[in-house]
């Protein structure tokens, strides 16, 4: 059968990258707290094209996320880039993986426990001898307005928000300590399982943590900042408003340190 | 060209509904301020297919949307509706739209105007001669939250919420009005752009009227209730929970009353 | 603590369904070749409200999920409703969970095997005595239009499409067998992962079987119709026509035979 | 009234973008057919905020936003983009805006007219006095893969896709001569509506040419490349695959020239 994708190309334009998105795929990644966690993740890969070569092959992507999709840890991650680059005999390889990641959390009174879910996404680049390793972890928060709270008698709008931070790092981390800094640096942390003396505890912290957007990307930097594992990271806030149809929103990068 | 369509087929079964789904079409639709507003629909076209034939023809559909997409208010959709079962040769016809419908809203106190975005859909279902007309409106609100008030020395917990109300009617009505209703049941409207003097009002009338999901779907389904234009509806509350990463949900709905 | 849930409401007005909505929740179901697949659910879980009483107890909802997610077959799902129903106290109660279900396939001439994604849901209600149970699978597919094929020269328009099944049933069943079904009722089905021989094989297989939406649903119900374990069933087909930016879409439903 | 945004803040700290996100506005847009558009627009607007502020304003977005949203033609987008800078009294500003844009299409045979939907970006920045303009098209076209054409003794698999260009230009371009340059770089355009002879003249001449994701791109990109107008621009083209329940990619993009 004649190999279409192999025939020579002439019109000389390179593709960045060709491959693969949105497959879906069980995956099993790195749980801090029980070795292991299964859950489902949304899958892209791509590899670089020359400009001599029609297509790529793009079952060869599926078959190393086969080989791959029993154990996906950080290091697991770096060596099925690697697989991708070789399987492919291509320059440069991209990977991207988005998954929930879920932690067992007790509330701050009662102590029982629910599982709280986050989004995660590893993203890697392996051009030549270069590569890089992104993570980004999406946790969501509640932020009461200190605007509102400053001008009214009573009460103060709140709402839940989103807090997305992404990270180049040059040392290993948990994504359980991303997420502490970031519900550290909100109004109040969120759950899925509250009991009535919660409840009271959460509101009441919260009316005593008013924070605006721009407050939770300033104090998650402040703390990203003082870690020297990160070399570049950005973080994004996110709320949906509960006096608007929109959101409110802030971001802001660090460059990397030396 | 053969009418593969038109085939007989052999296998017995009728299909209920065949069409086409998830079109958008710019249309204009009825609006009280300002007689008519332009907006995007997302449409649905089906028609009833009897045993015998293997097809529907798709491209009337399109067709009959041409015709009506200029002006359709409540009388010319179901007009619409009727074109769509005769040109189709059909027993039955359904037609679904769905746009965001746009009034301008004065905040509060400042009295600034803006303008808030609101779902509604039309869904018609024409059956020899019963015909049936649903108009569904959804509202954007803001809720806080009475327990978590009672219960704390300071603040309560409020977040956005969305108001979903679908209607049998027997007389004309204006969405305008079911969105006036939705909105003086809650603990707080919502707006597109607030002053700081509006956003304390919003905030200490917010404090003051604090509601649960049971509750707005209890105030609309008592006012709506009392309006003899509606044969039967259903009101649906969800509330994206600041303190959850979840919702909170109430339904319910009123039988055909004489 | 006051529990204001609790308190007396004198609006006179049940209320059908109030609970969670869109909770993320890590499961196990039932898997016919594993035994057990670790995924993860979106899950809604409603009680019905009397008239004298205010509010429902949120967080009761989550206590019952956290006991049930590890194990949820069929089975263990009706245990879970009868137990929404017991702790909440409540007349009725409704429970949907929805989650991705990955069967392992091999391609139909080289074997390689790759994990194909499917959509289930089950939806339950149980009424004082009466109980209720919807499984809904949803299975992606490929079709090949009749019409296209047989009025051009050459080639057929053909596109990914997706086929909702919904059934009642008396006796136990595997998801499986209605994947079976559909896949059986398209012009091909489709794999994450195929070799070239496969392709060729698909290609040539679709290109065999044209298919309107209309013949899938007519298919697939001829198939359920003979299988007596079905007491009602829907079927709905939609087409992401590769030759129009919207769906072809047609659904029919078969009530209850004796 | 406390002004709580213009109170100092001492963690040192600047933000890159604050401002509103996923406000929905009716927007009036240039059309080339009938100079003006009316369609409705999702707007994200933030602006530079310097560590010494606490917070910005963000009522003065949306009173931006309700000024310029009658006429939002390339022009005007860019005075919208200054006015939010000025308005705001920051040192940088970027606006997003993305909306459904509908043309006029013939069909290729028979001629019949129908609206076809494509999405259309522009987002701006301006940073002292530097500034930036980029417009983004999504074009929704059909494929047909050339190796499964080639492999198969009948048929071959096609697809709807789904290609978006990004440009930086230094000259007035309509965003149709884009629309133009997609559509003719693929196996054949979509319509909102067809007759018999349109589906035979699309199928035969899509079967005629046979393209993969890594073909369209490469189309796209040689045209592009002729056009001086443009001094960079990215390609990004995704296959809704026939065959499999995932998408094949390709992106590539073209760094400016002298």
């Amino acid at each position: 059968m004649k190999d279409v994708q192999s025939q020579p190309d002439h019109r000389n334009i390179d593709i960045k990258k060709v491959g693969i998105k949105g497959i879906k795929y069980p995956v099993n990644v790195l749980d801090r707290a029980n070795q292991v966690q299964a859950t489902v993740a949304s899958v892209n890969m791509y590899v670089h094209l020359p400009h001599e070569f029609k297509g790529t092959h793009m079952s060869r992507f599926v078959e190393v996320l086969n080989e791959y999709c029993g154990n996906l840890n950080l290091k697991a991650f770096f060596e099925m880039l690697e697989a991708v680059k070789t399987t492919l005999h291509a320059r440069s390889a991209n990977l991207e993986i988005s998954f929930p990641y879920f932690i067992s959390k007790k509330a701050p009174v009662s102590g029982v426990a629910s599982l709280m879910e986050y989004t995660c996404e590893y993203r890697g680049e392996i051009n030549g001898d270069e590569h890089k390793l992104l993570v980004c972890v999406k946790v969501p928060v509640c932020t009461l307005c200190p605007c509102s709270k400053e001008i009214s008698s009573q009460g103060a709008h709140n709402q839940r928000g989103r807090v997305s931070v992404t990270l180049f790092f040059k040392e290993f981390f948990w994504i359980e300590e991303i997420i502490e800094i970031v519900e550290s640096s909100a109004s109040s942390d969120v759950y899925a399982l509250l009991k009535r003396e919660d409840e009271k505890y959460i509101t009441e912290h919260a009316y005593n943590r008013p924070m605006f957007v721009e407050d939770v990307v300033r104090e998650v930097t402040e703390k990203l900042s003082k870690d020297a594992r990160f070399t570049w990271f950005s973080v994004e806030a996110e709320n949906f408003e509960s006096i608007h149809n929109h959101s409110a929103y802030a971001y802001t990068e660090v460059a990397s340190r030396p």
